[in-house]
């Protein structure tokens, strides 16, 4: 039987659960492939059905262990295309090594462009990902690539929260743009964190430095990736200037701290992220206060909107949210 | 007489008093190259002395009219390319469209790196430029990108001031990490501004909205580029709650706007460019408080380390300022 | 709803005029794309319509101003591929820069070529285009080339005049080839002219010398572009020698020169082009002699061909011409 | 021994009496490479000497067999690249295929853009051809293009005879170009001539047709390739007219037709063509009157300039001749 | 009429033969092609229907003479990818230089990776090959390339024969691992030939050894191409040790040494090919123990998959042979 | 200082100590570089001296863990190549994925081909690399690649050994070629084992087949890889038949097997290997009976060559061996 035109999934070993979601969303098994580490810690990839002609969807989050998820991605790429498949469009939910997306000394690499320039080359026809670091980094591709936002995922969720004396809290500067978006959508005021050295005592320190007004509100801290320590002292920051308990809103949850038990504390309520990244059971127990939302709904509109050449930007406007990014 | 490894300057039509003043400094005389515009308004280039095997550097910012000046820059590295240098290098102080650095909504074009790809189709080796609008735009090269900054220039000017009562302001989020680094090395504070809707007498306005304490203070307003008509809502802004006159210190003057004579404003108190992209004089006659500073030693400075195999970043530690964008 | 394998038509602002005409004929409406040049001339592109997966056709001469309009192309290209358009074709009735198509002298560029290296960048997948300067540009390209030409328009036209003692004319050397094509299909004899430099009192002298018999004849100069000048002082040579009013036959009335008026002279009897670049009405009231055929049925018959997958060598067939060029 | 910058010579097995010729000006001995056809028709290349780093030139003109000749310079040059040269020339002296350089019906190959593509994949850095066909080859490549005229040397041959009552003659619409030029230099007269189907007795005869009054002149015919056949009836053409025997200039003299020996007419007075391909004695012995000019000092002085770095367009203008083409 | 996504074969001059023989199978007619070769050699392709569109096999076996038969192929690519062809496979049965596939000393080129670059480059966008020399040819392309054997083809013939006493022979180390293959699958033991330097009476002589017990067996000779020379002596060393005659099983019938008739000695007893390649009459009658197994049946088979996106590695599987190669 | 034309040696994290050794017999000290995983598991470079215009050469095995040693290679490939390196040649002793160099079966990648792609893409202008599991990898590059081998090290080593009575065991069919080019060398004769279905007792087992008599005999097995389980299985079957203990020689030891002490068995005498990859003290412990052999003076040698534009064959040559694998 001919595979033409047909939607196929696949997924590699970084996020299984999440790829098995969006099969189920779609009514698409995934497919047969055969995925595992040689004894000399070689990939090796099989294929194990025809996917000759085919439209062609991978999913995989290039999440920790970065190198081999990514490696795997390519090697995956690369079996796909020499087994003629008609389009190939890898779902790359955590675009690592998304933060080394410029020289910020001289003589480092640019990462982030390294990759996009490996998974072309591996045969990627399209790439599909979730809140990049900095959108510019749609502009290290020169093939299609869609960038998607878990914003509406998580404002649809706020929303549900009692949110009347809350304030958006930037964390640093980077994310002032993020900030404001949301702060557009919620009509939320908003308050703007940045270290800087004080010369106490006569020698610098590093201090977190609060701008805006956030004593009795409840600051929701935006952010793109949570890896763990710096948010702690970002809550702390704000709870010792009399705000109350924060919510941390964050896409991705890496979540890769060494002292994870620290989000307990109460200065923080409640740490929302996606599942663009897998959150381990042992994480979820660690962290009670932890609610991991979905973005498999998101992942198969879209997925179904590019296989039946339908608009993607028109299923942000849907949800009457300005969350371009 | 062989050309090989000699240094050799040439200017386009863009910017020839910064060519100059740059090969006045270097003891490098700028090279002779017919450029003109045909009736039918096509370029035509033809280079007229050997540049066999000589380490060529086009010095042309894309300023206005950007697209002119952008094929006039492709039109000469495709000529040099053909008349065999050795070593290509585009001189782009200031880049256009570097601002279409990502898709802001569906079905845009990311025009930064079509340009990027347009000038290494037409042969470029190597691109220097100057602050850009964000730092990934170096990404949207595979070929060595150096990335200079005028901040060095402008604090070494803003250092000759009073600015005991000083803050830095950003003027949106997207200047928000600029603002930091001055902060940083001039050790003031900061204040964020950025615009939101507010519901006031049931229809929306847009409103300036400032971040942190401005009164008594003087404003430094830093941005990339200024083109006129947002910079006075901000100065204004400030100066009505209560802030004294701001300076404004911006890299590339594109002063475009249609009331530049509102610079005139009491609410500022200087404008601090540099010579990026020309200044003509109806502009500085217009503008009294017009402080151009040259850029032009620092281009000479590392266009000589570029062709002498000395590095780059060094000329920015040797300030010993923390610049590197 | 999808769009498919959808023919879908989009202008730039080079020539909007022509495409309706194509669209009416096509009976498919231009697709919604909102263009503009900013404050700081840079240009501007958003697509306004889904094209995911749709058959696009940009219809674009890049007539004067040729940097704009083939910038502009160029954008436009981008914003389609990164919307993942199906195929991307540039309608391209005049191609700008066609006459700098090989180093005429040292270190010259070959902008025709780089033009074609722009265009492949941006994403285009096929270019349509009439009457190149050399048929040799299709080389340039190694994506699919259909090089048209409104010969057979123009013969048509021709044909409803009286030319029983008429004599196609090359007006130089280039247009050799030409002439003899317009010749053979209307059994006309030939004359040639060429310049040359002529010793007269001691100094050289260009002067127009003509080759074949043109007296008490009606000659046909025919030509692919028709800037202004030299075409006066062709006909006024062949009227001079003895020849009768000559037609003016040429595909591209570019018509930039100063003198425009100058065209009414005696010697002229007629002025005939098509519009594949637009010819405004003060140049038309300025020129009464001058007819414009219109190049929007070949256009159309094309496109509808490459949509349909059918043969465009076969459009001309039809005709039963022999006008391959 | 470091071979580092180094001159070196390499032939082919296609005019190996040319590369020698061009070695003993130069003063370079040829290098030591094994070219050999194996019995299943492959043909072998071995480099004999370590070329690591130097500046390598292959002369090789691909005359018949062009296939054979094309393949073994590309495969040459694969090993070139391979064994780490440093630069890599191709030296084609003719050209083959030049002439499929468009499509001139539909469905037709561009084969002259083909083999472009083809040196310039095989590792060519840089190519060197004398008289393409159309000087738009050079647009064919995207690498450095030195294109030469042997016309300054068949000028000055032509100038040791007495040329007061020649005429250029242009033997079809695509050498008016060239036929203008020898004109410009030599101050003399140009006739045209080309084919055009005639009605005689009811049905179409093609004729050739002479435009320009050659009686009792002596026609100059010239061209880029001589094959043979057609410059004969060109002759008798004009030897029916009036005319005196002709002389033939040719840049290329591919002789391939089948009757050579009608060259020896008396309508020919001496059939004047370069080494660009080469002259077996057989065919020297056949044709008395054949003048064949060698092309090595011209290509040797190209080869040491580029080699240098000095000026390739220089040479032609010390020759005080305007003959670039 | 359309000619979208239609099956359409066409053969280049190498082997039309076989070409009518696919056709033939699967009933659809050889397209129209016109291919000559010019008085001066060079090749000229004209394809003389639209296949605008259409999956276009072109089926030719670059065998000798190799390089006129690459040089076609890659011409009608060229032509075809030009003539907007909607896919475009290389049917190459025998796939010359594929013995040249790595560097065996220092400068020597990779001749088998070069043809793979010069097919991509001229359009190709798949490759079906048979019997590769060694696998990693495969690896030698980016595009998809379908690895075909004929080893199934043979396997079923040899089973006709009695084999009972049968061993298959490795002739050289790099047969050894489809001497394996076709033990594996016959369930036959094996031998394996080397050459080796026999110290004999002072001197260095090439001796071939035996390895493993061919006495009173059956040798099958297995290999890749068969040339001529080396098999006879193969068989002969065979023979002399006790072996009866040997079957050669041989998937290319190159067959150009000069003494083909020694294969009829009576150490041989059938030399089996397949006709991946021509083999002419003179040929067959020649060597009257030759049998030709056509290779079409296969050919067609795959097409037809090809075209209608099915497994290609299942034609294989069908056949309940492990011949992946 | 201008770093240029210098030579500079740098290593990742891989096998330093085999760079030390290097950099040691170079007089050559490896480049200031900083290389640290973040927490993450993302990779970070940053080098921390100029080396623009040098030569550089970065000493990597792809080694486990293959993944994270290949994408560290290409990430500092990045940084050195955006650093403006001059030119940029990886030394991959070890080169990982190198089996995977074909479709084995359908549907699978070709790693060993795509990792050529991925170190080209990141900047590589060469590589080089130490007996590659097949020669046909070096076709995988289109970059200059230089192909090494241990072999000659291996063979001054066992001449110190008593080789009377040994025979080269080649342990499979793909090491065929590389035990005659062993035997060849040292005059010694061959056996060949392979792994075969025997049907005993009604079942299919696989069997160890050896082929030539061994008996008495001192195997030398050789082979490209020892990884662990394989080789003893060899061993123990040859020491069954009546071999004596055997020597291993092999290029790369892997050992990642895990019951590596089974290598003490008495069917085992020397297990020879080299130290492209690290061998940590723990094994050298667990195998006394392991003699690692130094690959770091060839690389030195080879470097200085390729550094000094010598020839690299010559190395071999120098040595008298035809080691050209």
């Amino acid at each position: 039987m001919s595979s033409e035109n047909h939607l196929r999934l696949f997924t590699g070993r970084a996020h299984p659960g999440l790829a098995k979601e969006i099969a189920d969303i779609l009514g698409a098994p995934l497919g047969l492939i055969h995925l595992n580490t040689f004894a000399d810690t070689e990939t090796h990839v099989q294929i194990e059905e025809s996917i000759r002609g085919a439209n062609v969807f991978i999913i995989q989050p290039t999440c920790a262990p970065v190198n081999e998820n990514l490696m795997e991605l390519c090697i995956m790429l690369d079996a796909f295309r020499r087994a003629s498949a008609g389009q190939l469009t890898a779902v790359i939910p955590y675009y690592g090594y998304a933060r080394q997306d410029r020289k910020s000394t001289g003589r480092e690499p640019i990462s982030a462009r390294l990759v996009a320039d490996l998974l072309t080359t591996s045969g990627a026809d399209r790439v599909v990902s979730v809140d990049l670091h900095v959108a510019q980094i749609q502009g290290f591709f020169d093939i299609p690539m869609e960038h998607l936002t878990a914003a509406t995922t998580i404002v649809n969720y706020l929303k549900t929260k009692e949110l009347a004396d809350a304030i958006i809290v930037s964390p640093d500067a980077g994310r002032a743009k993020l900030a404001e978006k949301y702060a557009g959508v919620l009509k939320l005021p908003i308050a703007y964190m940045h270290k800087r050295r004080s010369g106490i005592g006569g020698r610098d320190v590093e201090v977190l430095e609060i701008i805006g007004d956030v004593c009795d509100k409840t600051p929701v801290i935006i952010d793109d990736v949570i890896a763990g320590g710096s948010i702690i002292q970002q809550a702390r920051a704000l709870y010792k200037t009399g705000a109350n308990a924060a919510y941390i809103a964050v896409t991705h949850g890496v979540l890769v701290g060494q002292s994870l038990e620290r989000l307990n504390e109460e200065c923080i309520r409640e740490v929302i992220i996606t599942n663009t990244v897998p959150v381990p059971d042992d994480k979820r127990i660690l962290i009670p206060k932890l609610q991991v939302l979905s973005i498999a709904p998101l992942l198969a509109t879209v997925i179904r909107n590019i296989h039946n050449n339908k608009s993607v930007s028109q299923v942000f406007l849907a949800q009457h949210l300005e969350f371009a990014i």
